[in-house]
């Protein structure tokens, strides 16, 4: 038996399995994925509890059936455009899958993070690419996914790693089988991977996760009500892991007049040199923040550094500088690009010409993971509505009063968003609805009881949701639940 | 106010405005659709109904708002992951689309066909490419929407027409507002739209529908239980509206020895000229029939013909010709693309080797809009369920006892398939989840009441079904009705 043909019970089974030795593994994951990301213990700790629970997520959004979306047509005589067949509809997976893990989550984006968890969860076999930032973790962790699939008694091809990059652009360029790929990384890389996905002899769908500058508004009554505790949780937002997180704040909207620079500048300077993840990334990082600390009207509230530390390792401390709006839109080819580090902007807005606010961020952010607003208790404004409503258009997330750091792993969660957020804004990455990218419905028309597939069946052995439309009513285009 | 904030009862009316003008027209529409494309009136009777019941199709599944995909999931302190803030998310409408008009079905995929409708319900505003076969039923088409769309008092933009081919490939690959692009037709122009969509400074989602040539297999067990029927019900379904539907059965795969050359030959032959739709379809048609009966291997049951009628229409008759399965492997190049017309293959098959039968099928066809199984009654030997089990692999819809010509409009269709077939294999273009194309999920976290969209509010002002994972549970993913 492969994947494929696993009940949702079998592959709930399987992912609870990953889960367990996983959490087993505890000990000997950790103090890898310190050695070789740098990332403090405390937030490795957290990651792969999420990355346990979202395993179990998926088992049981698997064990559920409602990814399915069984829908039962009963044959119809009387049907409003002519005899109507029985047709019975349900998802299957769209075959294997190539994952590119990203370095900056090495448990939760990575060998046995949320997009296997999906694609295993749809069905579908894994070929991972595996991150050269985390080399060893990575082979442990393949180890343990490898060993409980032997023991669910599935194949091996069931789930493998490859850490060679030109094998795996060979994959997603010229292997058949592949059916869908999934990546989270930078604009650059994954602009590059969807080409190769689109332009195949036959083209693929290609999930790019490519990274986002997450706007923040802060409202003239939120600053009066809270400014000291704002500039704080703002600075914590942006240097927490190093900046290294594709949520981190970018970019800061406050009044003019707004008198945080102190506050800021001295919260920030506060923050110690972290290890950025691998080299590439601090490359990359230093060059930005160089490009940014050189833009006209560009001033500097925490000038911060990055710097090749005793280890060896580059590290970065927080860099803040502010800009006006005028300069922004001006120098927006230079400033727009996504920091990947520790780096943030604050831009000055003039709070009588809130207009020009709106029209700005609407302009400048055409896609984004997040955007949040922060503003006083009772504030709604139609300046503000109109805020929200452009806000809404361009993000997958909009948060109020919060910091977008920290993706919370619930049914209602969306990490995604319009293009160059990601290259498939229908999509999350995070959140049960995850499964849906690696699905693909069919439909059995007049099939004979006794070569239906198990969901389909009236007897339904599988006991998964089915959504019956019934003979008889000429307009019955409903979903009602069995 | 624009289509994006209607609420779903809004748009239900407008949807429901558009059939009733179309269906009040009837009396001009069919004689210039008769006129323009050469199709039967009574064809074209049925297909303008089933037009009208898909407009009124979806107005009723925007008015139930289940597409909207309400997932409301409580702040939850104690969650397994740590506090979970308050999480609510649903569907918002992608943004204008643009539609390619199809010229085989000048209703129902065409200027208020299942796109258009399946868009203004997700509330999108729609730019329609015409298709050049058939302008005047396009205008006319186009100005009964219009007129709908004026008097539910929104805006002109809701709904445009272009005719100039230039202008529509300009707006698919410059154009910054168009967010997604539908398209029925060949796989040649299908692909290279597809690639300029890709290609975009800012890509966007590609929906094409490029035809498939439906292989249908006749089971030893259906050939001795019903060959006379089988053979003139599939001379009917390869040669209905001249053979110009994506769902024509391109390929019958009949036991050695079946016996039914005569029988098919005569039933072709009986059938006369019918016009083609319009110059381009006959030279290619011409073209590929030209290029099948030179094909070494390839036998005539029927020659048919494709020659200029007395009107200065081209006229075809149905061509069915003959090749063995080694033959047909071989010259796979040549046989394996679409006719677009009267025209299809008969393959034999050793009805002692099914397996060579099961493994030709999985490598001639890896993606199809449907396959077909005849069988006899109660007829599941192990190689008819591996039949069924590579063809749904292959394949967007898989009948039984069938023909794959007419295609249900109900929630369970499953108008689709892996590429070739389309280029999005998740999605359908007929049936209520065609909706699911041109929507995007967001979501609002711990977003104030006051300032949360109708759909998200406890109080529902639309009354559309939320789903809600309440807080205290802390394995709770489930996705539960209100």
């Amino acid at each position: 038996m492969d994947l494929t043909e696993t009940s949702p019970a079998e592959r709930a089974a399987l992912l609870n399995a990953i889960a367990d030795a996983l959490s087993s593994a505890a000990d000997d994951l950790i103090p890898l994925a310190m050695a070789e990301t740098g990332l403090a213990e405390a937030r490795l700790t957290g990651e792969l509890k999420r990355t346990v629970v979202q395993l179990r997520m998926f088992a049981d959004v698997c064990a559920e059936g409602e990814f399915l979306d069984v829908r039962l047509d009963a044959a119809d005589p009387d049907f409003v455009l002519g005899p109507r067949p029985d047709l019975r509809r349900f998802n299957l997976p769209v075959g294997p899958v190539l994952v590119f893990a990203a370095s900056n989550f090495p448990f939760a984006f990575s060998v046995a993070g949320g997009d296997t968890a999906s694609a295993l969860a749809a069905g579908c076999p894994v070929i991972l690419k595996a991150h050269p930032g985390h080399p060893r973790l990575s082979a442990l962790t393949a180890e343990k996914v490898r060993a409980a699939v032997a023991t669910a008694g599935l194949p091996a091809e069931t789930f493998d790693v490859v850490h060679d990059q030109d094998a795996a652009v060979r994959l997603l360029r010229d292997d058949d089988r592949i059916a869908a790929a999934a990546f989270t990384g930078s604009y650059k890389v994954g602009r590059l991977l969807a080409a190769i996905a689109a332009g195949r002899e036959r083209p693929i769908p290609f999930y790019g996760e490519l990274g986002s500058v997450n706007p923040v508004v802060v409202t003239p009554g939120a600053l009066a009500e809270r400014a000291d505790t704002l500039a704080t949780a703002f600075v914590a937002s942006v240097s927490g892991s190093a900046g290294q997180l594709c949520t981190k704040p970018g970019f800061l909207f406050l009044p003019d007049g707004h008198g945080l620079a102190d506050t800021l500048g001295s919260a920030a300077g506060a923050v110690p040199g972290h290890p950025l993840l691998h080299e590439g990334i601090a490359a990359a990082y230093a060059a930005r923040r160089a490009a940014v600390l050189a833009t006209p009207g560009v001033s500097v509230l925490a000038e911060g550094s990055v710097e090749v530390g005793p280890s060896g390792r580059s590290l970065a401390a927080p860099t803040l500088v502010e800009v006006g709006l005028g300069d922004l839109l001006k120098h927006r080819a230079t400033l727009l690009d996504e920091a990947f580090g520790p780096l943030s902007v604050v831009v000055r807005y003039d709070p009588d010409r809130p207009d020009l606010l709106v029209a700005a961020v609407g302009e400048l952010f055409p896609g984004a993971l997040t955007a949040t607003v922060h503003r006083a208790a009772g504030e709604s404004d139609a300046w503000l509505r109109g805020l929200v409503a452009v806000l809404r258009e361009r993000v997958g997330r909009l948060l109020f009063d919060g910091w977008p750091t920290g993706v919370a792993v619930t049914p209602a969660m969306q990490h995604g968003g319009p293009f160059p957020a990601t290259t498939a804004p229908a999509t999350t990455s995070v959140g049960t609805a995850a499964i849906q990218r690696f699905l693909r419905p069919v439909v059995f028309q007049d099939c004979p009881p006794e070569l239906l597939p198990a969901p389909l069946r009236d007897d339904n052995p599988w006991r998964v949701p089915q959504r019956r439309a019934a003979a008889g009513a000429s307009q019955n285009w409903g979903h009602r639940s069995a």
